[in-house]
């Protein structure tokens, strides 16, 4: 029998890729802990947490234990008009570790469709009360999803000219960095002013697919009081960096301003397997509770609070919530800073950027985002057992909690040897 | 402790539900073959199989065994770049079981975002083969669910009036039902003659949203034909038909014009867990491979492929090609007719209609969808412990394949006393 990448070439047309420039693909048969293990048994250090998900360690036993024991007694049942314990205790859990002014959770099952919730939540919650607002104000470089609402807000979505003509009403801003911030909030209450805006959404302080590029607390937040102001919903996409991995359980903890909407995804179910929410204020749920039945949000996924979902991030938020898990992500946090003061004055590092366990470094190089160094790189960290995917000249690290402190440190070395070996 | 429903309403926000019309939620506990258990005990036989997923019945053990085996062993991994064999063996599993033109998979979610892949692959087709085609053709009252694409082509999409300024280009047919097939496909040809028409997206044979309203196979052949002749994409919605319920694996293959492009799901985890697919033809996959990158579907969602979902659809798909599940298939599709030849002469049975294990029965009443009449039969099968979904005036049976000659008969025998007693 053909081994699995050769099968794989026959029928699967993968993500994010074109087939004709990447034939290849890696074929990993098992996990554990912060460790991928590829189909020779060669291993690799999961340096982004598979896309920021399983921060708790691939394949953690609590979690699929919870899952199992949920998948024997009640796998899924309609969400409308019934309910089950999972989905009442997570909503709990959640209250306990979401900004204090999120009261109500509307399920879903990826980033995408929280994304398309989030803005039709913003949407409605003008048209119900006989107001039309239809512009959004997103940020330039910012990233909220495919599906058609969800690119539309998505400053940075790429090759979108099939589609363009079919977004919605935006208008992009710059994130306030500290040095611009007075022009950005100026032009921000010009819109304000000017347009019929619903609402801003915004990854809060890290754009995780413009490379974790970093923004300004202070500026963010006075865009967030802005809104208030002028009664625009504001939107936090917590998707990427929801669930410990600022340093804080959600990025939106930062300002003193808290969002209307909270969207989450990743590591809300710890890698195990997809779910999605959007949460928000009892403003926002209350523009929606009426006797007539059209001011409803008439949104449904099939899947909604799938209860085998809800048991994997119950599991999740425990373990998120654990001594272990704080420890790790304040060890992980010190590490990155302690590895940070040698990198940054490397000669080839033009600057980093450090926010909890995200930690960020550009190369002192131009290259285009998929282009041909960003290839090296990977296939150098990858031949090193490292997995890193590195966007444009930006090589970031945003490794699993457990990551042990050697794991850590070969990433370092591996990335140190990369800036003097690849980088010409 | 307060009971779940008491605790539900204090932070759950329910798909397709405007709370304060519908406050109260029935907590279920948990579930096995064709029966729900609430929290009081009460068993209800799952008449719609929880919307026409759990099809091998609930918490079938086979699957939670090969859900559990994967999550201890490769919960999830990034499928960009990365590959592993439950990916590879479901897309070998479905192509025995697919229509024959398929040869492609691409994964999401659910069924929303597998209708915006499926919408995107259509319009990029034509885009990137220099051809500006940006209008859809949809039937009258199809549904597709709730993303922005999706619920651009469902006619069906109520309330949709908050962003129905931003849905994408769609012209409308009604479905042709076999005494307005010549107009119909008159219409349909006019349109892909002076439009530039990019896909055309339909439910084969059976509406589910539009209460399990059917078509004409020869009709639908036709306009698939047409499709063809103008190089138009034809997209086949199997997330409510697919996998066994129509009679054969996938409602498209009563048809002998196959369609370019299919998405699933629902069924196709078996009412584990979300997943979804968008399978197309080796000749729509062609117009994305090219050395130019841009060329590629530039769409992914975090969790796509995720292994543990991919584990659950397999063992699925061995369920159903089993001789059991095969044989239920055929008794329950039996079973329906024999109740069909009796109940049809009711005389508040204004008609219906069956496909397989789907059935269908228009009650003599004109209602609103979500209106008083479908309100109180819903009350009154919940009460006699037959989970039903009426829609409007038609109630209709979509139970799992492992209900009992027994929980059909009573199915049949609470539809005949709500008749009697409910209906004016």
């Amino acid at each position: 029998m053909k081994n699995i990448s050769t099968r794989d070439k026959k029928h699967l047309w993968h993500p994010l890729t074109q087939h004709k420039l990447h034939p290849d693909t890696v074929a990993i048969t098992r996990a554990k802990g912060a460790l991928l293990y590829d189909d020779e048994g060669k291993e690799y250090i999961d340096g982004i947490a598979s896309w920021y998900t399983c921060v708790y360690g691939h394949c953690h036993p609590y979690i699929a234990e919870a899952a199992y024991r949920q998948m024997t007694q009640l796998d899924h049942v309609v969400f409308s008009g019934f309910t089950h314990e999972p989905a009442v205790r997570l909503s709990e859990a959640l209250m306990e570790i979401l900004p204090d002014n999120q009261q109500k959770l509307f399920f879903s099952d990826n980033g995408s469709t929280a994304s398309d919730v989030a803005i039709k939540m913003a949407l409605q919650y003008h048209f119900n009360q006989g107001r039309k607002r239809d512009v959004l104000i997103a940020f330039e470089e910012g990233f909220h999803g495919d599906t058609f609402g969800a690119m539309s807000v998505s400053g940075l979505s790429v090759y979108n000219g099939p589609f363009s003509d079919f977004f919605l009403n935006v208008k992009r801003i710059p994130v306030p960095d500290g040095t611009n911030s007075g022009e950005v909030i100026e032009q921000f209450e010009e819109i304000l002013r000017t347009e019929n805006v619903a609402g801003f959404i915004y990854e809060p302080l890290v754009q995780g697919a413009a490379a974790m590029k970093m923004h300004d607390a202070e500026g963010l937040n006075t865009l967030i009081r802005l809104c208030k102001e002028y009664d625009v919903i504001a939107i936090a996409d917590e998707v990427m960096t929801g669930f410990g991995k600022t340093g804080k359980n959600f990025a939106s903890e930062y300002m003193e301003q808290l969002p209307d909407i909270i969207s989450m995804s990743k590591a809300l179910t710890a890698g195990m397997l997809p779910m999605a929410l959007t949460s928000c204020t009892q403003k926002v749920y209350d523009a929606f509770y009426s006797d007539d039945i059209s001011k409803g949000l008439f949104h449904g996924h099939t899947y909604s609070a799938n209860p085998v979902a809800c048991s994997v991030a119950l599991a999740g938020i425990e373990l998120l919530r654990s001594d272990e898990m704080q420890e790790n992500i304040k060890r992980i946090t010190a590490s990155h800073r302690r590895f940070d003061e040698v990198i940054k004055k490397h000669p080839k590092v033009a600057r980093t950027r450090q926010l909890g366990v995200i930690y960020a470094l550009e190369i002192k190089v131009d290259t285009e985002r998929y282009g041909g160094l960003r290839d090296k790189l990977f296939q150098f960290f990858m031949e090193e057992g490292v997995y890193l995917r590195p966007l444009g000249n930006t090589v970031y690290i945003l490794a699993p909690y457990v990551a042990t402190d050697e794991q850590l440190q070969k990433i370092y070395n591996t990335i140190e040897r990369a800036l003097n070996s690849v980088v010409d």
